[in-house]
Order: C-alpha cells, then sequence, then structure tokens
C-alpha cells in the first residue's frame, strides 16, 4: 500500500513529465498542490470516474488553469477515459490534453479555465444551481440533488476583480457547498507577491460571509483531512481553506518563480525524482500506486446507491423524475412549439410600436411561466432591461426558492454564474445589463462561447437610442466585438415580432450562447406575411421587395430598420428599386445556404447600404467597397435620443444623399 | 450667512430642478451626497475654480458619475466657470453638462464616470501620481507637490470587480492621501441592497489595509468634518468615510430606489422645496448662498502661497523646476527627435528576426532611460511582455521611488489606473498583458479613449502564435475589438523595425491611448528604403513593390507580414504582379489624406487579399466583397505555434490557393 505522499507524487511526475516532453507548460503549481489534490481526490470528492455524467457527482473546478496537468494526471489516475497517450501529448494538435483545461463533460473536464477568476465565479453559479435544483426537486425522504462543488484557486484568482464580485455573492446566497481550496504558495509570475498583493484574504472573505480555515500546511495530510471536514461541516458559509504550499515541492527552484511558467529542465527534473524518492522512469506509474487512485469501483458504488434512491423516487414522484430528467438533458418541453407560436402570434397581433426591450420582456413573460428552467436575473438594472416577469419571483435563499437572480452592479460575475448554472444543468440562465457594459463581461462571453453554453444576454439600451446618459452609456463598438467573437450569435431584432423570434432561436441555440442586443426606444412595427415571419430565423430575410433586380439594397438592424424603411419609400419616389434587408443576426445569416445568401444579397447588386448605429467598419463584410455604411465613426454624445440620432445623421435625408452618392461613384 | 444646510441645498435644488427640465437624470444621489460635498467642497478640498489647471489643486472623482448633477452644481457655485445657462441645458446636446461627468480640465472636471467602479480605481492612480512626483520633485524645503485625491462613491462602484483591484493595490501602496467617501444610502437600482450587497464593506477594506472611518451620519456636519479631520490625519493608510446618508434626501421618495434614475416630478419636487424651506424659483440660487460658496478669492490665494513657494523653488532649483514644467505640460523630452533616431536607427541595424514583444523592450531600453516621465508595469507578466528594462526599478513604497510598478493579475484596475496616472499629469503610463486579457481591461481602455489619454498598452502574445497556452490565451477578436473602438491607436509592428516607430507614434500621440499588438514568436526582419522607413508612420505603405499595376495586393500586419512577402515571391514566381502592404496601423492609415490611400491600395485593384491570424470579418474593409482574408473564423487551439499556424491555413500554398480562387471569379 503505498502512502499518501507516493499518491500524490504519482501527480508530480507525470506533470513535470509532460510538461517536459512538451516543453512547455506550469510545473510550480501541480507540484505545489499534489497534496491538496490527494486529500480532496482521494478522501472526499464524489465521483464516478466510470461515468463523468453521473448528474450528483460533486463538481471540481481548477481555477488556476494552468495547473491543467494536475487535473490531467487526477483524470488518467482516478480512471477517467484519460490514457497515458493522452498526457504523454499534453499541448499538442489534437488532443484532449491542451494546454489549459477545456471544458469536456464526456472526461470530466467541468469548465474551461484559464483565465483568473472565472473559474471560482463560474463555481459558484454551481453550487447556486445545486441548490436551487434541490429545492425544486428533492422531497423529505429523497435527496436526489446533493453534491459539493470544490475549487482550487491560486492568488492570481484572488486578484481579479471577478472574484471579488462572485465571492461576495456567495457570501450573501450561503453557499455552504462551495469550498475552495486556496493555493497559497506566496508566489506568482513576477515573484513573490509582497509587492502587490498584501490584502488579508482571510478578513476579506469573512467580510463577504465565508468559512475560512487555515491557514493550514497544504503538505500536511491530517492538516488537510481535518479542514476538508471542517468545511464540509458548515453548510450555510461558503469555506475558504487557506493551504500554504511551496510551488514547484521538492524541485530544486521550489518557492521561486522560475518554476510556474516553464519545464523544469532534465536536471532539474532528476533532483526532483530523487527528492520525491521516485525511481520510476517517465510515464511510467507503479502498479500499486495505480491501484491506489483508481476510484471507479468506489465511485459505481456511489453512483449505484444514487440510482437506488433515484429510482424509488421516479417510483414515487413519476412527473417530478420525469421532468428532473428532462431538464438534465437539456430537452425543451414537449409544448414548446405551442409555447413559441403563442409569443410569436402575440407579437404579430399586437402589431405594436415598442421598444425592443418591452417585446422582450413580452417573450419572457411567455417563457418564463412555461419554462421553469429559465433563472432570469439582472446587473441592477431589472426595470431598464425587463428581465424579470410576472412569473418572476426572486431568489430567496432561505430556502433557494425563486427563478430570478439580483446580482448587484457586478456584470462580470453574473455572466460568470450564468455560465456555472448552464455547466452545471438543470437551468438556462438569462440575465441583463446595457450593452455599453457587455465590456465588463466580455471574457466571460467569450468562456461561454468556448465551452458550448447555452445562455442569454439581455444587453438592452443597444446604440446612441440611450441619449441623455451619454457616451459612457452609448455602445459604439460593442455589436461587432460581439459579432467578431467566434460562436456567440449576437440578435437584434427589429421589432416585436423578430424580437420573439431571437428569443425562441437563442433558447433553440442548445450549443452556443445569445446576446439580445435591443433598444431604450421604440421600434417600428414591421407588417410581413407568413414566409417572411418563418425567414426571421434564417438570420437576415428581405423585409421590402421591390420588383426585379434592386438598384439599391439598404440592410438595417434592430432601430435602424424603420429608417431603411422610410428611406426605401423615399428612394421608390425617385424612380429607384429599393429592397431593404432586415439582418437581425449575422452568424446565423452567414451559416445559411449559398442560395439564401445570393437570394437576399445578388452579388451583382453592389449599390449597397448598411444602416446601424453602430462601429461602422463591421459592416464592410456586407456592403464592400463600393458600398455604403450609415454607421458610427466616433463615440455617441449627452442628448435626447431623436436629437443625437439626427446630429449623427441617422435621417432620411442623410440615406438619401448617401445614396445618391453611390450612384453617381457607380455611374448609375 | 446661511446656514451649512441652505448651502446643500443649493445644490438638491439645482440637481433636481435641472434633472426635472432634462425629463432626465439621477436625482437620488445629488440629494442624498450634498451634505457630503457640502462638508468637503467648503471646507476642506483644496482647489481655486479661477484656475482649474493649478497643478497642486486636490483631485476630486466622482465616481459614481450618475450623480453628474453634484458635481455641475459644485462647479456652478464655488465659481468655475460653468453658467447658470449650462445647468439649466443638462443633458442637451453640445453643452458642458452631459449626462456623466465627461473629462474637462478647463471646467474642473478631472476625469469622466459613469461606468461604475472605475472612478474610484483611477483615483488610486492619481494619488500614486502625486506620490511618485512628489518623491521626485520635492526637497526638504519645498514641498511644491502636496495635495489629496478625493472619490465620492457608491454601493454600485463597491460591487464592481475593479473596485476590489485597484483598491487593494492602494492598500499596499500605502496611499494614505486618498480618500474616498461613501455614499451609503443602502438603494441601488433594484432597491433595497440586502438582497445582493451584504458584504462587510468596513472588514473588507481594513483587509485591504485602509483606514476605516465610520460609519458616520451623512448628513450631520459636525460628524462629516470629524471624520474628514481624521482621514486626514492618516497619510499611511488611504481612508474610506462610511457616510449613511438617504438617497433622495427630503424628497417623498427619500430612501426608495424611485428617486434613483428618474425625474422626481413636479409635486414630488414641491414636497421636497418645501421640506427644504427653499422659497426661490428654480435656476435661481439667492445672492448670500452664492457669496458662501464662491471658492475664487480663498482658491487664488492658495494657489498663489503655492506658487510663491514655486518660484522660490525655481530660483533655487531652476533644472528641477524646468523639468517639471516640461512634465506637467506633458511636452516630450527637447532630445525627443535624437532618442528616438537612435532607437529606431538600432532597430535598422540590428536586422533581426525577433519577436515583436522583444523589439518592443529593445525599444523600452532607450526610451525608459531616456525618459523619466515613463511608469511602467504589467499585469504579473513582466518576463513576458518586456515591459521592464535594465532602466527600471520597482515601485518602493517606503519613498515612492521606481518607475515600474508590477499590478499583480490585475488587468482591470492595472488600465483605470494607467489612465489615473495620465490624468494626473507628469507621467506618461504603459503596461502590458495578454492581448486576449484586453478584455479584462476593455472598459478603462474605451475610458481612456474617451478621455483622450495618453497611454501605451503592451499587449503581447497577440495570436494563435502563442501556441501551447490554447484558445483561452490566443486573442481572435481582440484586435478587431480594439479598432473598432473609437480613439484608439493599435499598432501591430511586423519587426523591430516597426515596433520602434510605433513606439514613437504611441508616444508623440498626446491626445489618444496607443495599442501596441505584439507577438509572442519570431518575426521575420524587413529590409526597407529610407523612403519607406519614414512611410511606417503612416499606417499602411508598399512594403514590397511590383512593377507597375498590381495583379494582386497582399494587405498583412505583424507576424503575418513575413508570410505576405513569401507569398508574394511565390505569385512572382507564377508571373503575377504581387505588392505586399504592410498595416501596422489601420486608424493611422484611414487618417491619411486620400492621395496616399489611393496610392497603397488603388481603387482599380479589387484582387486583394488580407493576411492577419485574427477575426477574418474586420478586413473586409481593405478588401471588400471581391477580396478574400486569410484570417480566424473560430477558436484557436493548443499547439506549438507552428503547428497551430499550419493548422488554421497560414501557408504559402494557403495563399496561393486564395489568390487562384479569387483570380478564378474575376476571370482574372
Amino acid at each position: 500500500m503505498p502512502t499518501r505522499r507516493q499518491c500524490a507524487n504519482a501527480i508530480r511526475v507525470l506533470a513535470m513529465d509532460a510538461i517536459e516532453k512538451a516543453q512547455s507548460g506550469h510545473p510550480g503549481a501541480p507540484l505545489g498542490m499534489a497534496d491538496m489534490a490527494e486529500a480532496l481526490w482521494r478522501h472526499v470528492l464524489k465521483h464516478n470516474p466510470a461515468n463523468p455524467h453521473w448528474f450528483d457527482r460533486d463538481r471540481f473546478v481548477l481555477s488556476n488553469g494552468h495547473a491543467s496537468m494536475l487535473l490531467y494526471a487526477l483524470l488518467h489516475l482516478t480512471g477517467y477515459g484519460l490514457t497515458m497517450d493522452e498526457v504523454r501529448n499534453f499541448r499538442q494538435w489534437g488532443t484532449r490534453t491542451p494546454g489549459h483545461p477545456e471544458r469536456n463533460p464526456d472526461l470530466g473536464i467541468e469548465m474551461t479555465t484559464g483565465p483568473l477568476g472565472q473559474g471560482i465565479a463560474s463555481a459558484v453559479g454551481m453550487a447556486l444551481a445545486e441548490r436551487m435544483l434541490a429545492a425544486r426537486f428533492n422531497t423529505s425522504e429523497y435527496s436526489i440533488v446533493d453534491h459539493r462543488t470544490w475549487v482550487f484557486l491560486g492568488d492570481g484568482c484572488l486578484m481579479e476583480g471577478v472574484c471579488h464580485e462572485a465571492c461576495s455573492l456567495a457570501g450573501t446566497w450561503r453557499l455552504g457547498k462551495l469550498n475552495a481550496l486556496y493555493d497559497a504558495n506566496g508566489i506568482s509570475i513576477d515573484g513573490k507577491v509582497d509587492n502587490w498583493f498584501t490584502e488579508d484574504v482571510a478578513a476579506r472573505f469573512r467580510a463577504y460571509g465565508w468559512q475560512v480555515i487555515g491557514p493550514v500546511d497544504g503538505h500536511d495530510y491530517a492538516a488537510l483531512d481535518a479542514a476538508l471536514a471542517e468545511a464540509k461541516k458548515d453548510t450555510i458559509h461558503p469555506g475558504l481553506i487557506i493551504c500554504r504550499t511551496h510551488i514547484g515541492f521538492a524541485s530544486p527552484q521550489a518557492d521561486s518563480a522560475a518554476c510556474h511558467g516553464a519545464p523544469l529542465g532534465k536536471e532539474n527534473i532528476a533532483a526532483t525524482r530523487k527528492a520525491l524518492g521516485w525511481c520510476d522512469p517517465p510515464f511510467t506509474i507503479p502498479e500499486d500506486i495505480l491501484v491506489a487512485w483508481d476510484a471507479r469501483v468506489q465511485g459505481q458504488a456511489a453512483e449505484d446507491a444514487w440510482q437506488n434512491v433515484f429510482d424509488a423516487y421516479a417510483a414515487a414522484y413519476p412527473d417530478k423524475a420525469a421532468e428532473f430528467s428532462r431538464r438534465m438533458r437539456g430537452d425543451l418541453p414537449e409544448d414548446w412549439a405551442d409555447i413559441t407560436k403563442v409569443m410569436l402570434d402575440d407579437a404579430v397581433s399586437a402589431g405594436e410600436n415598442i421598444a425592443t426591450r418591452v417585446a422582450s420582456r413580452k417573450a419572457l413573460e411567455c417563457l418564463v411561466s412555461h419554462l421553469p428552467e429559465l433563472v432570469g436575473g439582472a446587473a441592477d438594472l431589472t426595470g431598464s432591461v425587463g428581465t424579470c416577469t410576472s412569473a418572476s419571483t426572486p431568489l430567496d435563499v432561505a430556502a433557494y426558492t425563486g427563478n430570478y437572480v439580483y446580482y448587484g452592479v457586478r456584470e462580470f460575475a453574473m455572466s460568470a454564474v450564468m455560465n456555472g448554472l448552464a455547466l452545471h444543468g438543470g437551468f438556462i440562465p438569462y440575465a441583463g445589463t446595457f450593452l455599453s457594459f457587455a465590456d465588463q463581461a466580455k471574457n466571460a462571453l467569450r468562456l461561454a462561447a468556448l465551452m458550448h453554453i447555452r445562455a442569454v444576454w439581455v444587453m438592452t439600451h443597444d446604440s446612441i437610442g440611450v441619449g441623455e446618459d451619454g457616451p459612457t452609456h452609448q455602445p459604439v463598438e460593442q455589436l461587432g466585438m460581439l459579432r467578431l467573437t467566434p460562436d456567440i450569435h449576437v440578435w437584434r431584432p427589429c421589432d416585436g415580432v423578430e424580437t420573439a423570434v431571437a428569443w425562441r432561436c437563442a433558447l433553440e441555440s442548445a450549443t452556443a450562447p445569445t446576446v439580445l442586443s435591443l433598444s431604450r426606444q421604440k421600434t417600428v412595427f414591421c407588417a410581413r406575411n407568413p414566409q417572411q415571419i418563418r425567414d426571421i430565423a434564417r438570420g437576415g430575410y428581405i423585409l421590402h421587395a421591390c420588383e426585379g433586380t434592386p438598384d439599391i439594397i439598404l440592410i438595417a438592424t434592430g432601430s435602424e430598420v424603420g429608417l431603411a424603411l422610410e428611406a426605401a419609400k423615399a428612394l421608390t419616389q425617385q424612380g429607384r428599386k429599393a429592397r431593404v434587408v432586415s439582418m437581425p443576426c449575422t452568424s446565423v445569416f452567414d451559416a445559411q445556404d449559398a442560395a439564401w445568401r445570393e437570394h437576399v444579397l445578388p452579388s451583382a447588386v453592389r449599390v449597397r447600404m448598411a444602416i446601424e448605429a453602430s462601429a461602422a467598419d463591421w459592416w464592410r463584410k456586407y456592403v464592400g467597397l463600393d458600398g455604403e455604411v450609415l454607421g458610427m465613426v466616433g463615440f455617441g454624445a449627452s442628448a435626447p435620443g431623436k436629437v443625437v440620432f439626427e446630429k449623427f445623421g441617422f435621417t432620411v435625408t442623410h440615406v438619401l444623399e448617401l445614396a445618391e452618392h453611390m450612384f453617381n461613384k457607380l455611374g448609375l
């Protein structure tokens, strides 16, 4: 029977050898955290390596994702399907062992980490999901939802602002089943942290309402066991266990930044092997250590026990069990088609000139009342963004009832928590803020895209139409920023009907996040025939047709579609054949077949004008060198919205001038 | 002689009346903070309304910028040149009283605020600048730099992550002359904060190493005076004065979110007037109150006293005084042309194939040794981003010596602090992180652009060339995101020579921030004639020419220029006339006259290909509908950089294929 230290050392050698082979990676953290990992993963963590999809597993998040080899070593050793070949091919093309962990539900990687602080922030969302789901599905006899969320994090995570935002919320939400182990090694990339990280972390977390344990010696198993036990006992306060560790433990570079982000090198590895008393060659783990780590038998037993409970639950509460299973699968309700038909019909028949943020609230009225998996919220702009419906009730942390979360002024944490809610399963998060504050949330949206998460960001006040609040609150470049981010769908609907379709598409987008860009101000209702209504879901379609080949195509989105329609009328009066294309979602339009794209935007028609009150350059994609863009080339300004639009040239007169300019330039 | 409350009430009525007239704005905070403002501005703040440019004034930052009418009222009442007409035209087109304060040095508005948390974060930078400048210029006899930084902030600021990052640094940096007055009214837009903001703010700030005073009654002048005096006494710990206030003080909507962001309405205003005992009509302030507020005489006296000290200083230390004045004006050194000539000549004669991040460090070696105003730093990536030179010494808070700041893993606060350093004057900040983490800093960069700040962001590892660290660390959309942001110059140099020019342009850009996008991996040195070297500063120029009109133009930036040159060679061998345009800075290129743009990119040549390992769509601006973009359409992947480039098609073969495709399509 190997010692616990020998078990931990298996992580250490795998990490340093794989990093050496790749000639790239971060050995310091895996060497430092190996004992913490042994204490958690071999003795406390509830999981079944044979089935990474087991719903009631504990969630584990490696917030300091650069320690990826720690996780890969654990997945390999405990019996997940990660082979030694994959460990050996760490950081190579096409492997499941990339430089930073990438979400892989089949392998047991809960989320993508690397950008520091976001692991812990999304873990807060996972822990919240667990409590909310337990409140909805557990009964007095059956606890089918009962697991913990464990996080490893380092100094870097604690310095990042998103960690502050999320951990403050975790305290408020009393997430006692969330526990973070802080790898307090006192070293970051630039060296000893004394000159840039002097805060009293324990006091700070107590101020958030956390239980703080330690500092304990992160290499002392008894101390770690005791700390973990103490953490588990407190189910009201989230727990932070401060573990004092030595980065690069046992290596000649221990306690120095030198081992943070570069391979140790042959000599140091040899010296570390000696210090660890490890005699085996690289990528060879002694059988007894492999046996000691293998968690499949006990994992399967744990899952089997849970399955028995769940089966009994299903027998007693077949409807609840079916609903639970549906939500875990992420399927939309069976009557989804009916629900969305009602939502869309309502929007069509209302025929209102309303702000799309209001149209969104109306769509949500229908959706929230029918989809219990929706968890709404806002970053302290509830009334403005219209995310709270009559079917919404605030999260109440006494019982974890409610389906609406007040995130406070924390756009970044809100978004990372949304990611965590979605990753956990059982919920589809949506929440709102102003589009200009997409900036603060940006990297969480990027991670949502990288992780193929279904979540909906309701981003309102989406142009200079914001008016008086001025340039800090008027987005200009944000639409382009989000559209350029791969695998995010950005919908900018032009009226209530497009808004309803956008919501439907957003919720049907099971593997990509959606941003809804919505107006503060009223938009013009557009009449459409049934085919046009169906075409909205293609991302771009002909909203206003003309006879034959158009002389000019106006492409517009959102609140500027009304202007395009008015301008088209004026152009028609001038004897020009003008088509208006509404383009609510460019990524969806781009994914249509070539025939559709050619149908909407015939290659031969080069007299094209894009009209959108956001950064103009992005639209060159559709209008090319010959076209014109009526967009923004600078920041907005503070004044009533209508005045701002006029001053920046969003008028029929200006559209006609630009059109004339194009016709002249092309000799038409 | 009016009472202090009457003086404060002048702010209240101006605020509620101006907001009512605009039918837009945030009355709650000005009404709540008016007494705090009276205590600070009438009794403590060192300023001269007759000269907002007086260097040694205290800095005042309204971090909760939605309370803008508080600031406008103060500027009007104390004697800055803000007229009652301007107050009356609050939030109207073209006025100096926009919805949120916009930096206006001529008017006494130190910075643009609105995005919560960034005011306090930049104030940390201002306070650091004061200490560092004092250390450099004060002598034992003469204190020419000796002022405080005052901040008003609210619950929202404290929830935002950037506040955590910056305030932790302020504690570490022992910025005792920074003092924040916290408007603790317990209300944010969504209502009473009890459900989303429960942390113990006092304990949290003590954990950062701050002095925490209060809570005091924010409407009790004696308590406020005492708190301000106590705060001033402690010159080692930054101070947080917690002021319990009533939002919408004296209005029927006091203590409710209803008064946060909407005009009070006629009836409520009448009731508030009555409660305040205010009988005058809107926009009319009784003469005695105006006299009581007018701070011009005492302000001029304070400035005169300082001027006397400065004159004596200048007599005793003429060189120091001249240098101080130069730095305050923001002029570059007299020998700037010589310095940059050396820097550029070195890069040309070195002729090395080096990573542009290394080229940047070489340029900095020259610049930092000659420009004492440069304050460098990094977000815990010093070695990687190359911002620390042999002339750099770390900030030492015992004496505020040093010119290099270790910001820790805090990209957002780093950027906001850089803004503060620049706003204060006397410094030009530059600092680095990875380009993918521009996300976290984004809104601070936006504010830098809005405020016309000179600062340089050194953003390295600027593409999939990052390699093994994988997609979380490989920027894709970030270049587009930054280029679409108005008034930021993004330079992506292709070799050491372009890097040197980029640095020169960045430092000469006195009214716009610069982002340098730099490679992790080696780039290919390009030979240029003297005219070409001069042309780099035009943002885009012909790097490789062909005879006559080109058959094809390859437009490339940064590390992909080498590929473009190779491909051009191959195209030439195929009998095609190929031009290579290097486009290191698109915004600068766009600002050139039409003749230059036509010279570089003749309209008639439509066979154009842009080559850049970042989001492809952005480049449609230059290649139009007929051209091709060899860029990224998805996220990157973890593998050695060369492998990643090859897998994503950045090869000569692929360029030739795309070129062939274009020639075929256009029948050439």
